[in-house]
Parts: structure tokens; C-alpha cells; sequence
């Protein structure tokens, strides 16, 4: 007869805290060869261009991937917290939202703003990796959702970064235009902080901890594949899809 | 007051056809970089490996998704051609199933076929393009979701000169695992006739006639994507996602 192994028993929320920030260490965007890049200076106008592009197509779904978690939730508390990130991004009575103020962000960079909101220049493969997000969180459970929204952990050093970067190293770029990045500094810790209470407490088993932990590698393998995609496309090979009418 | 302007009338049914041939010779994935090296005899070992891990991934979400389009016929005729296609990759009582060859494929190329089954060695971004045409088939129209198979018209003379490829070109690939290309050579003319008929006589404006055209085209997308990924991870610039354990 064989004896049945125990389960293992759940990580000490420190350590399981721990554990997410270890894969947010190996597996953010920030480390990715495109992001480097774009801190060093080393992109081109058209690259940093494309960039803008194919993220705004990540801003344009972000209000749909909270509203499909709102609907998910059963709790007014967490629906309320978690509605300001749709107000976030698509704005409220007297105050601008994310999705407006990176279309700022395309005119700073000499894009017509029309034209990034068309989507036509998103690039397929950017697009199904963001769509992968819609899917994750229409398909998992709300832990897992919420889990996988915690890269907002490691967002704000990302964007401090980026801020300082774009203003020094791309003079050409009008700085009223990155409004986005220094708003996105005070909501992302904010949101991140309910998320990660929200994660921590819910998760108290080994198993659904690490499915959170699978959940958060996963979206940060979502992230990554977007800049692939722009890698791709724009630097090295700098290959683009037969057929795309985002090419011309 | 302003005219209203007549809708466009419908193309006939051989210049719609026509323009479904068009949209293979432009963006087939027959033409991607990456099918050109492996029909050249130009992939390493690992890199043809690399491809039979990724597609497998294809192969193994084909009867999902033809059961989702299955599951959105209402004529029983329409499901009785259409269910073969289900037991061509599942194999049925006495006859193996594409899964099966694909699988001896793979063990052919010296992998582990439950390594391949396992899924592990499925590039994220491969799976995000896979996913989108689960996605496509489950949020468009039936006939939409047809068109979408349509590149099945292009893939005989792929499968055929893949055939003699690998057989002259590889010669450590063992050719009892070449079985899957013989096989859709006779299936794939059998159901790219059904699906060109059914979408030609069911698109009869020039509205939905273009929708169609929309699908073929972003499935041609779905796979030249799949190859970008593999290219990536790879070829050039041959990166891999972090903490992505096929790369082990």
C-alpha cells in the first residue's frame, strides 16, 4: 500500500511575498533588452515610436481586463477599491484618464494621436499577447486575476526610471507628453498594496499559492512577449507581417 | 442633405475566391523566413527540434478548435463534414489521429514525445498566437470562423515540398516520422473544398465577403506569428522569456 504525501503546507505570507517578488526579479519587463535600450538612449525616433504604438494597445485593453475582474467580484468593499483603475484609465467628470494621456504621449512623440487610437499599428503578435491578458482573467479565478496584476509591485522604479530617461535622453520628445509615467508613479503603489493584501490573504494553501505565483510569472511572460514582438519587428531581425497595414 | 452612398456590391464567387488566393500568396506562412531555412536544410538539429515543440502546440489545440465551430452549426450536414476533421486529429478506433503522428514526429527528431506533450517546451509567445485563434473561432460568426481555416487551400504544396525537405535535407530524422505531412496532403484539399464552398455561398454581400477575407487574414497572422516566435527564441536574436522552464 502506498501512503499518500502530505501536502505541503502554505508559505509564511513574508515568504510567499518573497516568492512574488523573486519572479517579478527574474521575469519583469524592465530587465528586457528593448527597455535597456530605451534607458540607454539607443532607440531610434521610429523605434520609440513603434513602442508607443503597440503598449497603447496594452492601456486600450487595461480598463476591459478590470472591468471582466469587477465582474468576477462578489465583495462591494474590493469592487470598490478596484474601480478607480478603470477610472484610472478611461478618466471621470473634470479628470484626465491614462488611455487620453498616452495619446499625449504619441503627440509628444510626434505621432498622430488618431491614428495610434485606430489600433492599425498594432502589431499581431503584440496584440495576441495582450489579448492573452483578457483571457487570463476571464478564465482564472479573481485570486488569480488579482495575482496576476501584481507587476504593479514592480512598476513604479520602472517608471521613475523611465521618466528620467525619456526627459534626458530623447530631447526631441515634448516632455508635457509623459503626464502618463508620473501619474502612474502615485497609482500603481497604491494598487499594488490592495492587490497584494488581497493575494496574500486569500491564498492559503500551497497549491493556490502557486497558481498566483503561475498566474503572476505568466502575465510577466505577457509583457515580455510585447516587447518581443516590438523587437521583432522594429530592431533585430526588423522583420514586420506580410499583409499589416500598420507597415506603411 | 447628404446622399447616402450605395453599398459596395458583392464580388462574384471567383473573384472572392480570388481574393482568398491572394491573401495566401501574400501572407501564407510558407514565405516566413523560417520555413525558407528549414526547406533550404538550413535549421540546426536544435532549431527543427525547437519548431516540432512549438507546433505541437498548433496541433493540439486544432480539434478544440473545430469543436468550438462545431459547436456554433446548427445544420447537421454542416457538422457531419466538419466532425472528421475532429477524428483526423484525434484518431479514432483503428486509425491514428495527426496528434499521434505528430508526436512520432517528434520522436523521429530524437525528442521526448511526453517532453512535447508535457507543453513545457511551448514558447509563451507561441502560445499566445495559438490562443488567438482558439479566440477568433469563439468570438466570430460561424462562417468567419470557417474562412479562418481557409489557409488549408495553401498548404498541399507546403506539405509537399516540406515532405521532400526533410527527407533529403535531414537526414537524421528518422522519415517513418514524416507520416503527419502524408496524411494532410489527402486531408487538407478534402476540407479546404467544404470550407471554400460553405464560405463563398454563405458570404453574399460585400461586407461579409471582406469579414472573411479579415479572418484568413489575421489567421495567416495566427502562423506567421508562431514562426516569429520561434525565430526569436531560436534564430535571431535567439532570446528566451526568463523564467520560462522549456528552456532547460
Amino acid at each position: 500500500m502506498s501512503e499518500s504525501v502530505p501536502p505541503a503546507p502554505p508559505d509564511s505570507p513574508e515568504r510567499f511575498v518573497a516568492r512574488m517578488r523573486a519572479v517579478g526579479a527574474a521575469a519583469y519587463h524592465d530587465q528586457h533588452p528593448f527597455h535597456l535600450m530605451m534607458h540607454q538612449g539607443r532607440l531610434t525616433r521610429r523605434q520609440l515610436q513603434a513602442w508607443i504604438e503597440n503598449r497603447f494597445y496594452y492601456q486600450w485593453r487595461i480598463p476591459k481586463k478590470d472591468a471582466i475582474i469587477l465582474a468576477k467580484a462578489n465583495d462591494p468593499d474590493f469592487r470598490r477599491a478596484w474601480i478607480s483603475r478603470i477610472t484610472d484609465h478611461d478618466g471621470a467628470e473634470g479628470r484626465e484618464g491614462g488611455i487620453r494621456k498616452w495619446l499625449r504621449l504619441a503627440a509628444a512623440a510626434g505621432l498622430d494621436p488618431n491614428d495610434v487610437l485606430s489600433l492599425r499599428r498594432v502589431l499581431p503578435a503584440a496584440r495576441f499577447a495582450v489579448d492573452a491578458y483578457i483571457d487570463l482573467v476571464a478564465t482564472r479565478p479573481l485570486v488569480e486575476a488579482v495575482a496576476s496584476s501584481l507587476t504593479e509591485l514592480f512598476a513604479p522604479e520602472l517608471m521613475a526610471n523611465r521618466v528620467m530617461a525619456l526627459e534626458r535622453l530623447y530631447p526631441w520628445l515634448d516632455r508635457a507628453g509623459l503626464d502618463y509615467f508620473r501619474g502612474r508613479l502615485v497609482e500603481a503603489p497604491r494598487d499594488a498594496e490592495f492587490g497584494l493584501a488581497y493575494v496574500v490573504k486569500h491564498c492559503t494553501t500551497r497549491e493556490s499559492q502557486d497558481r498566483a505565483l503561475a498566474a503572476l510569472t505568466t502575465k510577466c511572460h505577457i509583457l515580455w512577449s510585447l516587447l518581443d514582438a516590438i523587437h521583432f519587428a522594429y530592431v533585430t531581425p526588423g522583420w514586420m507581417p506580410p499583409l499589416w497595414n500598420g507597415a506603411s
